[in-house]
């Protein structure tokens, strides 16, 4: 069934080994301020900062900075973008890096210039947009998180130790353009490379977990996953093989751009634990993904079994025969979980830093909803407990 | 391997039950005066005229009325679409009804100010487009052709005897919105529906039919074609079946908005055999595909043999036990046309009304291309004699 839905996604995706070629063109659609934003030294060491600052200043940009934006971006740095918005009349937020960055400066163009506690108004009580929101584009150095086409603004309020989401309306915040080259994401070192692939395993199954009648989204989730599996296996053996990173990239787009998503009612608690993980110990947001997904699925798939057993059968290949549907379920999350082996991801919340006293923190602080299962407090304390 | 591409798709989706509810918000973009373009008198019989004037008078809209649009629509149907535009100082376009009614309103909108050949320059010479373009909208009454979210044109020149088609440059000939009732094409007589499923059927063929390397587009087009197998069956037994009958709509808009077909050379010779027997017969456009696909795949499955063989064990489930690669692909390309006897489309040209003196003239006047083998009129004629 296709439920009732309303779609736009107006970004241009300019995609492949010349895709930065377009960055002159698309910045003639801009005034002259620019606010470029990135993270910590990469796109300075690669290179790619000094070509673009050069595409910049052929144009004739006068561009004000904000770098060191951290894997997780902080509210703190959110605020200090909106402030050089403001003051540097910003016509176009660039940012250069991955989603985190993209995250963050759809952050910076929402709360420019609101003009109260936009914590609270975005992201705490997710309301909507009333004022003036400042464009924003991409030039893209790691896949994973789709921010590149689509509206989602993840941030960590340090002081309040939350970490939460927001999908700002489509189209508004979707990007006005992305550019993304599979060779940007060839020096991401190995362990971010597998947290974005996970990222965007995680973000195919939060979709696809729900509903339990014939949807053609589904057979499109089920297809990015298949992708995402064989193109993950030559990437693990060689970095550099465009073939396997192209169709990374292009599959983490494709896997939250929304467009497969369209009529699902999806599950996404497997974020709504991870982000509360992130919150206590900032462990990259794949890596805490993956640490959470089998013990959760484990932990609700009684609730959709007819699902799981597709999963099992269409994704990981499982027979099934002489299997009862239960056994045919959780060999297809078994076999996830000897994924995430593959891909080398650590497999409990003690190897990225979590304590045995945060995990009650971790459970009461996590937004509770939920696909099949409805989750409480005791449920998310219930899956941390088994993959501690 | 995803090869480089740029695309953007700004078209706004309203779908479902209550999708006909966003045509007012929608009309408040716009301004007054609006051509209504639809097709001979089905709109009027199922009430949906009488709704959408309604709605358009409501709304203090100025209508002029463009109606008997053929289901090939026909240049002079465009040429008169035009004078209209230009004599009412259209500020919107809308079409009511299938992808030919949409596809008419995509030509008048590049040809009202064209100061010259239309045909010629368009059509023919595949010119770009330097002129004031009108804004498309659409309401869809049959699924199919996914014009609603794409930029295609197929236009019949009666005098000339030739049935062409444009792809016009995204995003500027996508559609501003398109309304997608799945409940609208309940009432399409069950020969356009199955012509229509096929079209769509064919458009995800011939996207997936080149290249022989691992990418992700494939996947993607694989889903959709399974996802259509699935629901067509259904909407077999009962055309009302709701959940058959969103996702058939669904699967039709997602199989050529071109964002599954990104990166992939694709092949097309089948839509272009299609449009020049569609030119000598007028046949439905799906069921001349139908009755091409067959013979045109088995002329040339030879030249990709390993995408025949995916496709076979991918799509129709052929085991391959035993089998060598040949005998595989042409068990898949078998099945194809079981499918088609399922749907209960003629499977010969004689049945639409082709005469054996048309073939070398549909033959000769056949574009020429093609995915794995490069095809002549030599080609086109022998697949023509084989399913004559």
């Amino acid at each position: 069934m296709i439920y009732d839905f309303t779609y736009q996604n107006p970004t241009r995706i300019h995609f492949g080994k010349t895709a930065l070629e377009h960055l002159s063109e698309e910045l003639k659609n801009f005034g002259s301020n620019i606010l470029l934003v990135y993270g910590k030294n990469s796109i300075k060491a690669t290179g790619l900062y000094d070509k673009i600052m050069g595409i910049l200043n052929e144009c004739g940009k006068k561009v004000t900075e904000l770098a060191g934006i951290n894997s997780n971006p902080r509210y703190s740095q959110v605020m200090a973008g909106a402030k050089l918005v403001r003051e540097n009349n910003i016509d176009l937020i660039l940012a250069v890096g991955g989603g985190s960055v993209v995250d963050c400066s759809k952050g910076i163009a929402a709360a420019a210039y609101y003009e109260g506690d936009a914590w609270k108004h975005y992201w705490e009580e997710q309301c909507p947009i009333e004022n003036k929101i400042v464009p924003v584009a991409s030039v893209l150095t790691m896949a994973g998180t789709a921010s590149e086409m689509n509206t989602g603004s993840v941030i960590t309020n340090e002081e309040k130790m939350l970490k939460l989401g927001r999908v700002f309306p489509f189209p508004e915040l979707c990007p006005k353009f992305s550019i993304l080259n599979p060779e940007l994401t060839y020096t991401v070192p190995k362990i971010q490379m597998v947290s974005g692939i996970f990222d965007t395993f995680s973000h195919l199954m939060e979709q696809y977990f729900s509903g339990d009648d014939d949807c053609t989204s589904d057979y499109l989730l089920e297809a990015v996953m298949l992708s995402l599996i064989n193109a993950s296996r030559k990437a693990l053996v060689n970095q550099h093989d465009y073939e396997a990173r192209s169709n990374i990239m292009w599959c983490a787009t494709m896997g939250l751009n929304k467009i497969l998503a369209l009529s699902k009612t999806q599950d996404w608690e497997v974020h709504m634990i991870e982000h509360q993980i992130g919150a206590y110990t900032d462990c990259p947001h794949g890596v805490g993904l993956a640490i959470v997904s089998p013990a959760y699925y484990r932990y609700i798939y009684r609730y959709g079994l007819p699902k799981f057993v597709r999963y099992a059968k269409n994704i990981w290949k499982v027979d099934g025969t002489g299997m009862s549907d239960e056994q045919i379920a959780l060999e297809g999350i078994n076999r996830l979980e000897a994924f995430i082996a593959e891909l080398g991801i650590p497999q409990t919340l003690r190897e990225v830093g979590t304590t045995e006293e945060m995990l009650p923190l971790i459970a009461k602080s996590t937004v509770k909803g939920g696909g099949y299962k409805k989750m409480d407090s005791e449920d998310v304390l219930a899956v941390l407990k088994e993959c501690f």
